[in-house]
């Protein structure tokens, strides 16, 4: 399952909106016969690249094991079920990892498979497939991504000087880190006031990558300038707006953007609906690169489930912007309690990923 | 010499204000035939107790290697000199680490040795010797102590709500790790905002210590409380002050306190002055647990050396206190740049060493 596991990991960046699967085929001798992972959505499944992959060795797998990370699909989508696959091809056993939450998958693949007399096994790797697949699971489970909120900060938490200064705080390699995780992510979401402010790409440049992710901007009265860059993302660009403004939302769309009107009472966005639209629309992991503002509407919402924070080597002092408006609190109680997944250094900087306290655990 | 570092590092809490040395006595055949450390003040050198330790196995040391993380003493302070005391033992070749920094030794023990017929070798294991004595070597070289600024913090760099609440931000973990910290140093140093407010112990009692550091506190206008719990440290209290107030001087003196008058023009505590007044009073490393106000000062003045931040996997949001007051910055290069040392974690937070960038290269 391993080997398995490591064929999902290289899927990484390339099967949004569907999950990172890997597979591996093994004869009864213990030999590899065929391995794969997930190609690009329309593109073959795991599976269907393993026992591509032993055709092409000139591997027979009549009666092998296949390792999967996650229960083959039983229904026809934009492929034919991989279950029918593994069982023409003759594999006598399939070992996986986890069930597919996908309701139109949901355990009827390993039944199909018991049904036509192939062992089946599940188990093995689950907690890593599932964490591979956060955001797919939070998407099916949920109905809303899974989101992740990135910030660059000095270790006393300055973002931006009063001026706005913030170029550069952290380093390239931090940087090209963050680059690798705007890649794993389906749609990027970004608050006008950092458009209006950088005009950023939001693009992956410091990676490779097979696609790019879609953005998405909270834009509440349509401020978005027709020559924003965002507009160019080559995935599409998605405003989420609670304006009304007909002559721009006919703009923006002939620019290609998708306007979503979303209001809230207030006559801003209602992001936990955005959340929920950008789910239905394929969003298993949200990446939000946002300023003071949006990052703060988020956080007060408990909309954000993990933090993905890059901390500098440097004081920067007070008089300066924090990661996001919340607050001022009363009580330490009211704060927001997380727990460190993984703390790491990236040349000068620390890389902190940090969840919501118990919010994996739908 | 690593089993030499490892006795050195047994006394760490112990030597202040003498450096942390240990010794290991390793016969011809590579046999262990003695080791110990440096006790505490006014107690033998570790090149003592490791003959001590050998004669007591019944262990013949002649012609026999001593490790020493040290150069051995050559002067008569309150022990003997060490270097004498291998010479009569015996001790065929000694393996230093480094050179002694200290004006009464830089060299003359090595040279002594060498001129009795000893075999000298130095260099094996110097960075790490230096690293754990880097408060002596500070002491020596620039006649400061070396300067660590201990602060708990949230991730989003809040040591305190508006309304004061900072008790407890971290857990008991890293306020455990943070004792073992206090117990290294020589002085704890803080400030009189922190004692009227908290009215801290500030002494050791998570870990085992043999000794108390001493407490200094900056005051100016000699408001310290008559009932402080840092006049009852049991190595005494320093209280640096610009106040003449002679009647306040007397009380406090009455307590046990030794008043040192250090104004500056500004008829503040002049911290430069108090830094050298520190290291004539043996402080080697000085640790501070103080507030924004006095953090603020030190660092403006750019007399910390390095930051022991301790990080709350928690978000506490706008409108709090930070570490420190200084800034509000206008550049980005204004900031202090600093490099990690060391990152950790520690039950449920972080713990980040960092150095003020190139501040260990005296």
């Amino acid at each position: 399952m391993d080997l398995a596991l490591a064929q999902a990991v290289t899927s990484m960046f390339r099967t949004s909106p569907n999950p990172r699967v890997g597979c591996v085929i093994i004869s009864s001798q213990g030999m590899l016969l065929g391995q794969g992972s997930t190609q690009q959505a329309g593109g073959p499944h795991a599976e269907i690249m393993a026992l591509r992959d032993a055709a092409a060795r000139g591997n027979d797998v009549h009666g092998a094991t296949a390792y999967v990370t996650l229960e083959p699909c039983s229904h026809h989508g934009r492929t034919g079920p991989c279950c029918d696959a593994l069982i023409a091809a003759g594999i006598g056993k399939v070992v996986g990892a986890l069930t597919d939450p996908n309701p139109q998958v949901a355990g009827q693949g390993f039944e199909r498979l018991r049904a036509a007399g192939v062992q089946v096994e599940v188990g093995p790797g689950a907690a890593e497939s599932r964490e591979l697949n956060i955001g797919f699971f939070s998407r099916m489970v949920r109905g809303t991504p899974w989101v992740r909120l990135k910030a660059a900060s000095s270790l006393d938490g300055v973002t931006a000087l009063h001026n706005g200064q913030s170029q550069w705080i952290t380093s390239p390699a931090a940087r090209a880190d963050g680059h690798a995780w705007r890649a794993r992510a389906c749609t990027i979401l970004t608050g006008i006031g950092t458009v209006l402010e950088d005009n950023p790409r939001l693009n992956v440049r410091d990676v490779q990558t097979p696609r790019q992710p879609r953005i998405a901007v909270v834009d509440s009265k349509l401020d978005l300038p027709i020559d924003a860059h965002v507009l160019k993302a080559p995935s599409g660009c998605l405003v989420y707006t609670a304006s009304q403004n007909q002559a721009k939302i006919e703009q923006l769309q002939a620019l290609g953007a998708t306007v979503v009107d979303m209001p809230n009472a207030a006559g801003k966005v209602d992001l936990a609906a955005m959340l929920r639209d950008l789910a239905r629309r394929g969003t298993n992991e949200l990446h939000v690169e946002a300023g003071f503002k949006l990052n703060g509407s988020l956080i007060r919402e408990g909309l954000v489930d993990e933090f993905l924070f890059y901390q500098a080597p440097k004081l920067l002092g007070t008089g300066a912007m924090g990661i996001a408006n919340f607050g001022p609190l009363d009580a330490l109680s009211q704060g927001l309690q997380l727990e460190f997944q993984d703390v790491a250094r990236l040349g000068p900087d620390l890389r902190v990923v940090a969840r919501v306290q118990g919010r994996s655990g739908f």
